[in-house]
């Protein structure tokens, strides 16, 4: 398996993005992902009660259609809390999409990120698709990943090539992060794109598992989006042999892990204002769950986060954490370790001494600067 | 009812408050209140699972013991995840008191508040102990109601006078807060005195039900504390008639929850770099439970708290947070309703659309003062 800090296509895929006016910097807003095979598709979504219009015809289109082409993503806007209207903006912008790329409207996937609540300025992004469709290129990647941005300070995304039978299978990953991330689903938006050849089913199943050890194990704020999406598309172009089997399905597993979590660690490193990475260990738990719940209580813990901004070893506040989460602890057999807090990235081992399990987290500080662009973020 | 926003200890009930040098900046930081009837006692204390070492002893004294005679507490250090030795200091500085006192000393409570894991400079505190009881009087409270501050930047008081058959009862209530808070219980440290008289299990029913409507439901942090703790301390001294029945009963509960209620507002007014006292109401839920988590979802998120901070009217902050509080909300009976960002109070009306039920909280925002205040704590 080889790891590229770049986005590169894999096989039969094309990408293109441009500016269409929704955001007022003039920045890059609407991006394309376009396969020339039909693609499965596995999908993961936000579980906030309040989806956004986006999310609630993705998951529309899922049940009724099983090869898609497209995925459309706007930054800027998120259509959310936009009502009937808003699901219809979604159609008519997939809809509008599908007629010029004479394609079926259900194979086509939709995304937005942005702010919530406003109407989504539909004539301007209709009025950008042939521009978007006439840039669709290998290359346009470049452009894709940066229109899905939003306060997000550089873009997100890992490569990934391995030897399945003789055959060259990629895995590329594009993601947004920056605020508003906490577990389910810590991620905005993802897309994965795979020439890779495999069932529908194993993919949702290792998707799944995948987003669970990594977009899901991140945290910048606790405030779980509207919209949070990944989406995972395999065009079967790299014509590998089948992986069902022990030893390419392991090589594909770890491949799909892989680019979940750099994805996923790039943007803890790229969180609002964030000064510093910080991975959270618990160990010695009673169980997965609570281990998992101990970490996110100390990620999600304000005042720690605060601590390491100030590179304040106050570390009364991780106990603090872990006695307020409610996990089985015992005072006298906790132990804590925190790696040198003047470095970028912070290294903190809490052991419970209350069983086996384990889980790790990854988040960032709570810094002045997150205040500062969340205070005005219109 | 009349109510005072000063505090005035009630019949038979005397403080103090010295500086012994736990705060190296010479401010008061140890505390004595004291009852010359013994008195019942009603306590609350964290649900932490890490408590402080004073949360343990007093939980064990109340189990052993049914009339107390006073209350030490101390700023500047909370005698927490300081093991076996906290509790033998903690109950070291009860002892020492109670000696000088000649009193037993299972009938002394007490608690600290302060960084957390440092050792308890028991010298410091038991060298000041005769300082303390030789300054014991009517008016003490107005040093005792300071030496329990930490990062307070005034002190919380009220006093409420009442009533009951032609005789004056009076209620005094004291607290600390700042960072921190949490529900439950969203206090740290209050100390409430009556000299009513009313039998144990009443005092215990009224206490619960007053801080359930107050303390629980204030957050500045979402950072549930290790030492928090509400002490009622009554000692008959106003030869009341029984406040069992009817009118009498609802008379003393009222002025109870005034009580609570005004500290508690008090603490959240005073939350650590607050510039906004925060009312969030949740109306036409499900259920209370559900419109108490919607409310505190809200209260507890970063980003609208950053959002009333900046004065932003990004209300889809709100939404979010109700939807991923995950309480039955539809997006399209939603309605939202929030004061004038420009002035200091706010107050934020969320109809949910699914019932009748309806709770609320208090919070602060989120500034960068917060953050300053605490990435440097030491």
């Amino acid at each position: 398996m080889k790891i590229y800090k770049k986005a590169v296509l894999p096989l039969g895929f094309k990408a293109s993005g441009i500016s269409c006016g929704i955001k007022k910097s003039g920045k890059l807003d609407l991006a394309l992902f376009y396969s020339d095979p039909p693609a499965k598709a596995a999908c993961l979504f936000t579980t906030n009660k309040m989806p956004a219009a986006p999310v609630v015809l993705c998951r529309r289109s899922l049940k009724r259609n099983n090869l898609f082409k497209a995925i459309i993503a706007n930054s800027g806007n998120a259509n959310c809390f936009t009502g009937v209207e808003g699901l219809k903006d979604a159609q008519a912008i997939a809809g509008n999409l599908a007629k010029i790329l004479s394609i079926k409207k259900e194979s086509v996937l939709v995304a937005s990120t942005g702010i919530i609540g406003r109407k989504l300025p539909v004539a301007k992004i209709e009025s950008g698709i042939t521009d978007l469709i006439n840039e669709l290129s290998h290359n346009g990647i470049d452009k894709a990943k940066k229109a899905i941005m939003t306060t997000d300070t550089f873009p997100k995304e890992v490569t990934v090539k391995l030897n399945i039978g003789g055959k060259i299978v990629t895995l590329c990953g594009v993601a947004k992060g920056a605020g508003m991330i906490a577990p389910n689903m810590a991620t905005l938006l993802a897309f994965i794109f795979t020439d890779a050849d495999l069932s529908k089913d194993l993919l949702n199943k290792l998707l799944k598992d995948a987003v669970d050890s990594s977009f899901n194990c991140v945290t910048v704020d606790g405030c779980m989006s509207t919209n949070d999406s990944v989406m995972l598309l395999a065009n079967g172009k790299a014509k590998n042999a089948g992986i069902n089997n022990g030893k390419n399905l392991k090589l594909f597993k770890d491949a799909l892990n892989t680019v979940c979590l750099e994805l996923a660690k790039m943007i803890v490193r790229d969180a609002e204002g964030a000064s510093k990475f910080i991975q959270i260990k618990v160990s010695k738990a009673k169980n997965p769950m609570q281990a998992r719940k101990a970490a996110l209580a100390i990620a999600n813990s304000n005042l720690f986060k605060i601590a390491i901004y100030g590179e304040d070893p106050n570390f009364g506040r991780i106990i603090a954490a872990v006695g307020a989460s409610g996990v089985d602890a015992l005072e006298r057999s906790l132990k804590i370790k925190v790696s040198p807090l003047k470095r970028q990235d912070i290294f903190v081992d809490v052991a419970l001494g209350r069983g086996s399990s384990s889980a790790t987290v990854y988040t960032s500080d709570l810094t002045p600067k997150y205040i500062k662009i969340n205070a005005k973020y219109n």
